[in-house]
C-alpha cells in the first residue's frame, strides 16, 4: 500500500571478513562484552528470531530453519558470497559507515561493493582522539591537534559520532571547558596514560564534543542504556550553533528522543537501531515514536554491525513496521494516502539527504 | 457502541481573536518558542496531521486538505465564524481556562459566549505572584499580599495552576519553607527584580504551592517534559491536607502520572493534552494511561491554546480513542459493556464535577 | 493455538484466612496502606475490573456480576471453600511463598495443600535480620548471627527477596561496606531501635544484600515504583559472583527491566505482576517485556497476597496474553510455532525450574 524507497542507513558498521561458527556467530546477536546466560542463548531474542525469520529465504533456505543448518548454509557460500546476497536484498541505496569500532570490519569502500550502494564514513570521536593522543607529547600540543585532527575528519566524513555523551557529566555543565581547565585535564590525562589507552576524562570528552559542534557537522550521539533526556542541557547550550545533534539507540528510551527532536530544531532521532533489536515489536516502537517527533527529525539506520543478517533484519524489520503503521493509519482516515507516502521517503531516506547534504 | 457525554475540558485557553496567516498558524502546532528546523514544517507531526484529519469538514472541505486551503476558506469565514463553527461542534459542556498565559486570548465568558458552553476560571500561581510583587514594597508586604491573593483567587476561581512545580527543587526539599527562609528570599528576589520579572527564586516557588496547598483548592501541576516521579515526595507530604494535586501534560511519562494517581488518594492525572499531541495514537496512548490508574482519578483536558482547531482536535481524539479502547475490551469480555459506559462518564465529566466541585 | 504449559509463580505470598466484608476485600485491590480518593474505589480499576472478569464464574456466577454479590456467594461458600475452588483453578504447579508479609496469611505448606500444588519458601532479608537484633546484644554479634542466620535461610529456601535495594544507595556505592563501616553502622542502629523497630539504614541494608549474594541463592529485588536502571551498577558489580538478580514489580518500568535482563547474563526480569495488575492491558505490557529481554531471561509470578483472586487474575491474564501475544506473531510468520511453544514453556515454568533448582 505504501511504496518503499530505497534506504539511507545513517549509522552502521562494517561486516566480518571471516567465517563465522555457531558460537561466534550467536556472539554477535547479544550485547556486545556479555555472554548469554547458563541455559539460555542469544538466537532466543528477538533478534535472534528476526535473523532467522528474514535471512534463511535469501540463502535459499526455509525462515526459522534451525540455526546449525543456517550456519552450515552460510559456510557453504562461503562469507563473502553471503554477504554479498544478504547486502544486496537489503535495499540500502547509502550506507553511513561508523568506521569507529575495533576489530576487522570492512570499511566503508568494500561494504558498498559488496552491496552494490554507496556508502560515506562518519568519524568516531574517541578513537579519533586517542590516536592524536598517541603522536602528542605534551598538553598544548595534544589539544592543538586535537582540534585541528576534528576540522580535517569534518573534510572527509558526513558526521562525528561519540559514544561517551551520557557519561562525561554533561547533565551537571552543558557548556565547553575553559581552556585552562582542557589543558590542565590534558595534563593530567596524557600523564597517566599508556599508549592506547582509552579516553576516559570527562572534561576532555566534553572539551571533545564542543570541537565537533564547532566544526559543524551533524553529531551523532550514542546514549546506550541512558535516558537522553540528560542530553537536554547539551542540546539547550547547542541550539542554533549550526550542527545538529542526533540522538541514537534510544530504545527503551525512544520516546523521550522523540520528544527532544520536537522540542529543539537541531535534534534528530534515530530509529532503525531499535527496531532491528525488537524484531516482531518493530510495528509497536516505530509507532512510538512516531507519537512525539516532527517527522522530519526521524532517521533511519541500522545500527548493524559485523553481521550483514543485522542489516538485512534492520532494513527488513523497518519497512515492514513503517507499511504497517502508516497503511493502518491510512485505512482508519487518520492520515491521507498521500501523506502517508510522504513521509515514508522522508524517515526512509529524504531526511538524512537534507541532513547529512548528501544530494 | 459507548455513548459519549459531553466533556468537561479542565485544563484550556482561549483562542486568538486575530485573523492567522499559514506561518502564524503553523507556529501554533508545535512546542511554544521553537522555530520548526530548517526544510521541516510542523504541519508534518500528530498534531498537524490531526487538524487537517478534524477540521477541514467543520468548514465545509475535505479531510486532509491543503494546508494553503485550509486556511484560505479560514479567512473567507473569519476568525470568529470560524471559532464559532469549531467550538460549538467539539462537544464541550464545561470549560476550565487557565488564564495565565501571555497573549491576546479570549477569557472564559468569551470563550463560552463563542462555544455556548459554561466556562470557569483557573488562576495561574506565577502570573499572580509577579502582580503581587509589582505592588510590594517589602518583604513583609509581598507575604502578606501573596497569602491575601491567593485566598481571593480560591473563592473567584475553581482551581489553581503552577508550571514551576518541577523547577523548585521539590525532590529534594518536599516540605514548605520555614517563615524566615520565605522572607530572606523574598527580599533578594525583590531587590533584583525589575517591574514584571519573572518569579524565579525555588524557594518562593515552593512557598507559592505551599500557599496554594492551604486554600483547598485543587491544584494543578505542569510537569512540562520532567517524570512526573519528581514530584512524589511533594504528593507525600501534601497527602491528607485537602488540596488535590492534577498531574498535566504527562506524555511521554504519562505511565509515571497514571502510577501516582493510583498511589496517592489526592493525586489526580490528566489525560487530555497527551492524546491530542499524538493524534493518530491517542487510543495507545490513552489505553496506556488506563493501566495504573484508577479509574475515578483520570480527568479530560485539551490543554488546547491559541487555535480553536487544538479544542477540536483534543475532543475528537478523545472520543475516538476512548470509544475505540473501551469497545474494544468490551468485545473482548475483558470489560462488561455497562462499566465501560460508567467509565466513560468519569472520565468525560463525572470525575472533574466531583473535584472541582462543578455540580 | 499454543499449550500452555502448569505454571511455577515465581513470586507470591499466602492468602488470608478470615471471611472478608466488602471493605476490606477492597482494600485488597489497591495500593497497600493508602484508601480510596473520595468518591471512588478501589473496584474501579483494572485489577477490580480483572476480578469481577475471571473469578465469578469460579463460584458459580457471571462474569462483571456486582462486586457485592459476589462476596455475598463467597461468604456463602466460605472462605476456605473459596481459597480452594479459586486455587485449584489457576493452573499452578509450583509456588514461591515469600512468607516476609507481615499478616494472618496461609504459609507455604497450607497454600500448597489448599491448591494441590508444590510449594517452596522464599526469605525475605529485611524481617530475618529484624529478628537477629531482636536477639542479638551486640554490634558484633549481629553481624555474626546475621551471617549465619543468612546461610541457615539458604538451605531452607530457594531464593531471598528484598525490598530495600532501591533505598539504600545502590545507586550510588554498589560495593559492600567494609568490616568497620557495617560494625559502626550496627551499632548506631542497635542504640537507636526499640525492639521490632524496622532495619532502615542504608549501609545494613547494603550489607545485608551483600551477604545474601555470598549465599549463593537468587536474590529477587522488588524496585516498587523506581526505576530499575538504579540498579544498573549493583548488577555490575555482582556479576560472575554466582548469585543470581531477579527485579520484581517493574511496571511501569518494565522495559527497564527488560533491559537490564538482557544487558547481564546474572539478571532475570519477572513479568507476571505486572500483567496482574494491568487487566485488560496486560498482553500489551507483555509484548513490550519480550522487547528487550532475552526469553530465557524471563520468570512469570503472580505477587499475590492476601486474595486467592489475585492468584487466578494474574494466572488468567498471564496465560491470556501470552497466547494472544504470540500467538499473533506466528500468524504473522514473525516466529514459527515451534519457537512460540517452547519460549511459553520458558517464561510459565521452565526458566524458574532451572534458575530455582527446582527440577
Amino acid at each position: 500500500m505504501i511504496d518503499m524507497p530505497r534506504l539511507v542507513d545513517q549509522s552502521c558498521h562494517g561486516v566480518l571478513r571471516t567465517e563465522l561458527g555457531l558460537g561466534t556467530f550467536e556472539a554477535h546477536l547479544g550485547p556486545s562484552g556479555a555472554p548469554p546466560a547458563s541455559g539460555t542463548t542469544f538466537f532466543d531474542t528477538q533478534t535472534g528470531f528476526a535473523v532467522r525469520r528474514w535471512c534463511p529465504p535469501l540463502l535459499g533456505l526455509e525462515p526459522h530453519c534451525p540455526p546449525a543448518r543456517y550456519l552450515a548454509r552460510r559456510r557453504e557460500l562461503g562469507v563473502a558470497e553471503t554477504g554479498r546476497r544478504l547486502l544486496r536484498s537489503a535495499g540500502i541505496a547509502t550506507y553511513l559507515v561508523d568506521t569507529g569500532l575495533p576489530g576487522d570490519l570492512t570499511g566503508p569502500a568494500e561494504l558498498a561493493a559488496a552491496s552494490r550502494a554507496r556508502a560515506h564514513e562518519i568519524v568516531r570521536l574517541e578513537p579519533l582522539a586517542e590516536q592524536v593522543a598517541d603522536t602528542s607529547g605534551t598538553a598544548d600540543a595534544f589539544l592543538a591537534n586535537l582540534t585541528e585532527a576534528v576540522q580535517a575528519a569534518a573534510v572527509r566524513s558526513v558526521a562525528f559520532s561519540s559514544v561517551s555523551a551520557p557519561r562525561c557529566g554533561l547533565a551537571a555543565v552543558a557548556e565547553p571547558p575553559g581552556r585552562g581547565e582542557a589543558r590542565r585535564a590534558a595534563g593530567r590525562w596524557l600523564a597517566r596514560r599508556t599508549a592506547g589507552g582509552p579516553l576516559d576524562d570527562p572534561v576532555l570528552l566534553r572539551h571533545l564534543l564542543w570541537i565537533a559542534v564547532g566544526a559543524g557537522r551533524p553529531l551523532q550521539l550514542h546514549t546506550g542504556d541512558r535516558d537522553p533526556a540528560v542530553l537536554a542541557g547539551f542540546a539547550a547550550a547547542t541550539a542554533g550553533l549550526g550542527a545538529d545533534l542526533v540522538l541514537l539507540h534510544g530504545s527503551p528510551h525512544h520516546r523521550t528522543a522523540a520528544r527532544l527532536a520536537g522540542a529543539f530544531p537541531h535534534v534528530y532521532a534515530d530509529l532503525g537501531a531499535a527496531l532491528a533489536a525488537t524484531g516482531a515489536r518493530a510495528a509497536d516502537v516505530l509507532a512510538e515514536v512516531l507519537e512525539l517527533a516532527p517527522f522530519g527529525k526521524l532517521l533511519y539506520s541500522s545500527g548493524a554491525r559485523a553481521l550483514p543478517e543485522l542489516h538485512v533484519v534492520a532494513a527488513s524489520a523497518f519497512r515492514a513496521a513503517l507499511g504497517r503503521v502508516l497503511g493502518a493509519w491510512v485505512l482508519d482516515g487518520a492520515w491521507s494516502r498521500t501523506d502517508a507516502q510522504r513521509v515514508a521517503g522522508m524517515i526512509a531516506a529524504d531526511n538524512a539527504t537534507r541532513v547529512y547534504r548528501l544530494g
